[in-house]
């Protein structure tokens, strides 16, 4: 939560120069994303975030990422719309790094969700999957069972520092969910749908936002990722009530098959497993200078423990 | 620039019961301000700024800086307006800590002025000087005089390291600068009216904001700490046709007496020591974890030095 690049008046202006979006009225470096700049910019037509993509945003990937968000808002998601200069371009280059402009989504992220934010979060997922269909550019999911497997090696050494016998937990699940990995049906998938990246308007869900880790990968899986992070109480515990909302919503616009379902424990262990490692990653290579704190691994090893538990697809919530 | 305070859905619903504002649209962090925590927000009856007051601002001068900004608005200067709560209270609590919403303003801060700029930003001053008249609170310049010897004790063995000579050339000029310290009319100031404070609309001053630093002090020296912080260029060469600019244009809204313009030197060397000793102090006790990095102090060592070779306020642009 941080900007990183600052940009001057100066620098907006000559920007916007390249855009048809009119004249600024207001323009507020904004904490959100990953490890981007974000930028609020008010011009007399609308509001816009204005994004710098930081060195963890690769440029070859920036089509994948602008191009999907234009795709899916042709068929209807709510997410943001890249805006293209005058020349067509989705993105263009400032202070020497990229940078897109996307319309601004009005709406709220929630930390506690409810139930019916639950739902919402399920029945937007289904919906993403859907109009993902025919989309022409393909992105690798980078943090897949072949991405772990360096992270959890580049960790090794520190596991057991961070939590007690954290270490062969890693080594133990990384080789038990890999050799059980599924192959499911699958397309673009969002890949970090946490509350934060989704917002509501009172209950309803009024938009989807952060494409930067989509990639195209298995639908279940970014279920499994999304139940992961929506269903969980603050204590560890995991919400059952929030996970039956959460699945039978997403079931109710894309129906999931019987080997997907009892997929469903692999792959939230294997979810745990991505956000764990990456987490750790974080923490160990954590920079005391960078402006953002390190997030806690250990939520995702309770996690990953709760789920090496369950036995059958039934036990999130599924009927 | 960072949120140091992270403000959740639900703590701003509860928040937002106690203000007749209402209903949420949109809400995001903003990398503003000293070192408070501040979001954007915009409801379906506007926009406004929602900030919590961190360590640095102390709960006690709020009356005065929240009062100050009312006091101003109603006098036609146009700055961020306090909304009441329903209580008809300026400042309530979230998250432990005190908090308050104002109007949000529309405009872009510069980050090189223009001739233009200065003026606009010099006339923006003297006209906030004279708005300030009949507020009803006193706060003493906590950063005066008074203020600068603990801070220069307190960096006093870190001095040299920062720059070669820095330390001598502080207690030279902290006895030299307090000794000719004059004693001039004074009211209501700004005591931190930098580029990034001031909104413009095009080329016209549409805002000032950021009245944390605001006290009762002489207007000549709010006068000075304004030159010097518009009127260098990058490379540290003082312009003299942004002085002129500046000076003519606050002139033209409040005359300057003999006496505080035979004071510019002095004052001028005051508002350097200030901002030198702050961000030294900042820089010393610099904690690495900390989100947002010290300013450099050697800007203000290097126009120390500027101003101590001028004669008279000729050579700031006083015609």
């Amino acid at each position: 939560m941080a900007v990183y690049t600052d940009v001057g008046f100066e620098e907006l202006e000559s920007l916007l120069a390249s855009y048809d979006i009119g004249t600024p009225l207001a323009f507020k470096g904004i904490a959100e994303g990953v490890e981007n700049s974000n930028f609020y910019l008010q011009t007399d037509r609308g509001a816009f975030i204005l994004t710098l993509y930081e060195k963890r945003v690769s440029p070859g990937d920036l089509p994948f990422y602008l191009g999907l968000m234009e795709h899916l808002a042709r068929r209807g998601i709510v997410c943001p719309l890249p805006v293209p200069t005058r020349d067509g371009a989705l993105s263009t280059i400032l202070n020497r790094r990229p940078c897109a402009i996307v319309t601004f989504l009005n709406g709220l992220s929630v930390r506690r969700p409810s139930v019916r934010h639950c739902a919402g979060a399920g029945a937007a997922l289904a919906r993403l999957h859907l109009a993902g269909e025919g989309f022409a550019i393909t992105r690798a999911n980078a943090l897949g069972p072949e991405g772990w497997k360096p992270l959890a090696e580049a960790c090794d050494s520190h596991a057991d520092g961070v939590e007690d016998g954290l270490g062969a937990l890693i080594r133990e699940q990384l080789a038990a969910v890999t050799a059980a990995w599924p192959r499911l049906p699958g397309g673009v998938i969002h890949a970090d749908l946490f509350p934060d990246n989704v917002l509501f308007m009172r209950e309803e869900v009024s938009g989807v936002i952060d494409f930067y880790f989509a990639c195209n990968d298995m639908f279940a899986y970014d279920l499994a990722v999304t139940l992961n992070s929506w269903c969980f109480e603050m204590d560890g515990s995991y919400n059952l009530t929030k996970g039956m909302a959460m699945l039978q919503a997403y079931r109710a616009v894309r129906p999931l098959s019987d080997e997907e379902i009892a997929a469903l424990p692999v792959l939230m262990r294997g979810a745990s497993l991505r956000f764990l490692l990456t987490r750790l990653f974080d923490l160990v290579n954590h920079d005391p200078m960078a402006l953002v704190s390190p997030k806690d691994p250990r939520e995702y090893s309770k996690k990953l423990r709760f789920h090496m538990k369950v036995k059958s697809a039934r036990e999130y919530g599924v009927d």
